[in-house]
């Protein structure tokens, strides 16, 4: 999720004796055998010649890779470090503290094997290219802190040349775990998805896909703000990607700031790391739903926003209601690998946020969403998505 | 070490009861944590928001990716697949687990974390870039199973892009332990290495970097043969890399087959996956040194080549004086980057080829070169490797 963190640390600061750094020494990831090796009769099995057999095997027949070798569960985080937490472009050494992270997430809540490629970034062109390259090495691809507008380009062009899910997770995990606390906010301030009002603040990669999967879950009226106010065709200073947005959202033609766009509103979704006056949150209607996720600093601080609303939730930990994205991608690779799903379709996200919403039949308003540490979690959204992928006829078993 | 074993095998045979498959089912690697991930201070520390602090201080400094990361531990094995073992083209999803089991052996012999990646083969100006643009994750390279000629380019051209060891182990790994092997044999029979008038049947990548390294020994009569027979001037039918071999070799102007190159000829270097015929043993000098490193199948058997040699070696576990690159490889990688050295030089390697004879200071006929269990190889290379990085300026740390 977006953030705005990079002005409130000492730039660059190396304390060793931090706890931050003791416990980042030597890096955060190894790699490990699956299988012995003490003697003479294992090397001959795990390498020339024995391993020649699964080599030919494996040339007649691909597919038997996923069987075979470690592919089959192995999912690269590839990130060209350009748009990392909310530290921005700095680069790909600097992000992978962050990619190895995300690979520690992966293995601990759903037993997928992750590994970071972090890649001096390059063009769309260039990216496609190596990423393509290197495909048959892995499973699945979770591209992650990648800048906007580049990332929709080359997540798309990357699915349509690979037959391994490629999934973007600063969008569609956002995206997942945002509809999953919607769904559940709305039941507990008795509303329809249809009859909802939405702003989302931030048109960058979440507020897109964000934008889109409440679209697809039902929503007719959402609004869409960037830092220049509602994104509307009447704006002459829209790129491609807002352009579209603008074409597809705002059906009430609303003009003007955030404080238009959320008169009357009943959820603002903020995903910008900006933040919002009081005045503005002053005209939401009644029974109002506050999503402010940008971390550290939520967009409108939990007491504030409290005044206004009767659902409130954060990114943060600290808070009640943490919408975070490990909610969504563990169980979404771990259901996509378990079949060896094509592609995440947009059937298999929706199937992932109803998943984790239901975990919470009787959600109330500190607690719409399930909690990370909550262990039904991975294996309630790999079963929907797997089944998802089953039913759209893009699983391989 | 190239070999002919692709007609051996009944092509792809799928037996998922044989325990090489079993063996192999799932894969041999996994990624592991290093580091705990038990609750939400754990999880603030390994990802956000902990982690943007050592992201920035490497955005600041990118030398600290080797302390904080894994990187300073982490080797890329990578492929295209193009001349794996000795099956030839089979492509990357075929090679992965041959690169899973080198993986392997570098954790387990050097404690070196090292991850597979099998690229979709192409020019070398694609795959240069490629690698290129993946470099930024790994503390080296080590390429594998690449056919020849391409391998020269390609090495060469990331090493001159590159920051970080590029290591070819067809190669190199291969040349280290054939001078390792023939330091030793040579003493076995009394004799200089400037001395002696070796012939190597075979001139792709193995044959290359072992004729090379020789060369840097002292060793003044090479001659190289491939399989139409002595690599001289005349012939009209040499390819670029096969055209700088004739020049600099052959100092005698030997022309003809593999016979008359080895008229009088003092050892035999067979990486060629050919066979000899007896009669060109016959008339190698007295006191010849055979190693027939073709697997499984020798160029000559160990049988009939001691009848003719008074020291004979075999890439084969079963036979004695095992020339298996895993006497280098790990000791190689763990001393450069032990070091964070920026490239493994020719001296380095040499350091390792000397190491490695070193270890068995009066070798005998059927011991010139150590197991490759016996636990002082690795750390007896990788300190003289890393020692020769810091003559040479070579080392970071």
């Amino acid at each position: 999720m977006s953030t705005n963190a990079s002005s409130r640390h000492p730039a660059g600061a190396h304390d060793p004796d931090d706890p931050v750094f003791v416990y980042h020494r030597g890096g955060k990831l190894e790699v490990a055998a699956r299988r012995p090796l003490g003697d003479r009769a294992d090397l001959s099995i795990a390498y020339t010649p024995g391993v020649a057999k699964v080599s030919l095997a494996i040339a007649a027949d691909p597919a038997l890779a996923d069987l075979y070798t470690s592919r089959g569960n192995m999912v690269a985080v590839i990130t060209d470090g350009t748009a990392v937490l909310g530290l921005g472009d700095i680069g790909p050494a600097a992000a992978l503290p962050v990619m190895e992270g995300k690979a520690l997430l992966f293995k601990h809540f759903a037993g997928v094997d992750a590994v970071p490629v972090c890649l001096e970034t390059g063009s769309v062109d260039e990216l496609v290219e190596a990423v393509v390259r290197m495909a048959p090495t892995y499973g699945g691809i979770n591209l992650e802190d990648i800048s906007a507008p580049r990332c929709f380009e080359l997540e798309r062009r990357l699915q349509e040349r690979l037959d391994i899910p490629v999934f973007h997770d600063d969008q569609h995990g956002t995206a997942i775990v945002v509809l999953a606390a919607l769904l559940n906010a709305a039941k507990v301030v008795g509303r329809e998805m249809s009859g909802l009002r939405v702003v989302v603040s931030g048109a960058g990669a979440a507020g897109v896909a964000v934008t889109r999967i409440l679209q697809r879950a039902g929503v007719v009226d959402v609004v869409v703000c960037d830092s220049k106010g509602v994104i509307e065709p009447g704006r002459g200073d829209l790129s491609d990607h807002k352009r579209r947005l603008a074409a597809t959202t705002n059906p009430r033609h609303v003009v003007g700031a955030i404080r238009q766009a959320l008169e009357g509103a009943d959820v603002f979704v903020g995903v910008s790391g900006g933040s919002v006056p009081e005045a503005a949150l002053a005209g939401m209607a009644d029974g109002a739903i506050i999503f402010a996720l940008a971390n550290p600093d939520p967009e409108v601080q939990p007491s504030l926003a409290a005044r206004y609303a009767s659902v409130v939730a954060t990114g943060r930990s600290d808070f009640p209601n943490q919408i975070n994205n490990v909610l969504a991608f563990p169980g979404v690779f771990r259901g996509a690998l378990d079949v060896r799903a094509r592609r995440v379709s947009e059937a298999m996200k929706l199937a992932a946020a109803h998943a984790i919403a239901s975990l919470l039949p009787d959600p109330v308003a500190d607690e719409i969403v399930p909690s990370v540490f909550d262990d039904r979690v991975v294996p309630a959204v790999s079963a929907a998505v797997a089944a998802a992928a089953r039913r759209e006829g893009l699983a391989r078993v």
